[in-house]
């Protein structure tokens, strides 16, 4: 399945890509000998100890006084801070791994275009049984993980 | 402070800039009427949880074992799927709220490039005490998480 004719997005001057900040990532551990300790074990910890740390900013707020977090200019630089971290993590994770993280998204958006059918709230995936295409029914909604589990293996 | 001299990485012919799939994420969510559910909060929810499922896959695994994982076609499939899974709510996250992921992370190697000295292990920072920085002690290490904490927010 291609990606579907999508209009060109100049990137900013100043943002590098993908590679290049991977690249750099990989070059900044193995000047420190960090390797040892970059193990996928621990850099998969890494990254889930940083998406914490991101959540954790809005830990106590109400949806509305999360969706003004960039207001308050401290509160954006932890944002932008941990939004960093969480990408830094996962991209050492890729490379250590030879994962192609673009790719993997590439694909995994395909497979999402069908599992997740126009229509529907989020949580109902293709997969699930005709009753729980009802949105009055309600009992699906906990039958729906164990369809959920049994989708991710298979796409 | 300016990125250093990077040589060209030629993308893989397939793999779509990141600009492109952050569009396509957010195509795909407004489709499907999906932005009162993707508050920044709850994006900041599903992408520990995704993270927190790419962590579960090594939970159990010796180093050694999680080092092999990508021999295993179905596991590598489901590090492949997490990846994806995890870059998807991270894109989403940043677009929902105006941030840039790739200059938030140029911007933040540059700051690492400063925090963390060639020849520390990971863990210690510039702002470390002089007697952090002796590998013979062992005191620094349970003191360091505080001056990383201050460090994190002055940085
Ligand atoms: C300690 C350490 C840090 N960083 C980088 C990635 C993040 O951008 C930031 C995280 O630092 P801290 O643990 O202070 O949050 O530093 C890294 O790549 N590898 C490490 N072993
Ligand atoms: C339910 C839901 C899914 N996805 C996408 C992002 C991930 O790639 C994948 C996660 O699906 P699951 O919850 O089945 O792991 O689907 C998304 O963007 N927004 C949602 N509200």
């Amino acid at each position: 399945m291609t990606a579907p004719d999508l209009p060109d997005v100049p990137a900013l001057p100043d943002a590098p890509a993908l590679p290049d900040l991977q690249r750099r990532l990989v070059e900044f551990a193995a000047a420190r000998q960090w390797g040892p300790y970059h193990t996928p074990k621990n850099l998969a910890a890494a990254l889930s100890v940083e998406a914490a740390e991101l959540l954790e900013i809005f830990q106590w707020m109400t949806p509305e006084e999360a969706d003004r977090v960039m207001a308050d200019p401290e509160t954006a630089h932890r944002v932008n801070d941990e939004v960093a971290d969480v990408l830094a993590y996962l991209l050492q994770f890729s490379a250590r791994l030879g994962v192609d993280p673009l790719a993997a998204l590439s694909a995994k958006i395909d497979r999402n275009e069908l599992r997740f059918p126009v229509g529907r709230p989020p949580g109902r995936t293709a997969r699930a049984t005709p009753a729980a295409a009802d949105p009055a029914s309600r009992a699906d909604q906990v039958a729906a993980p164990a369809s959920e589990s049994t989708d991710r293996h298979s796409t």
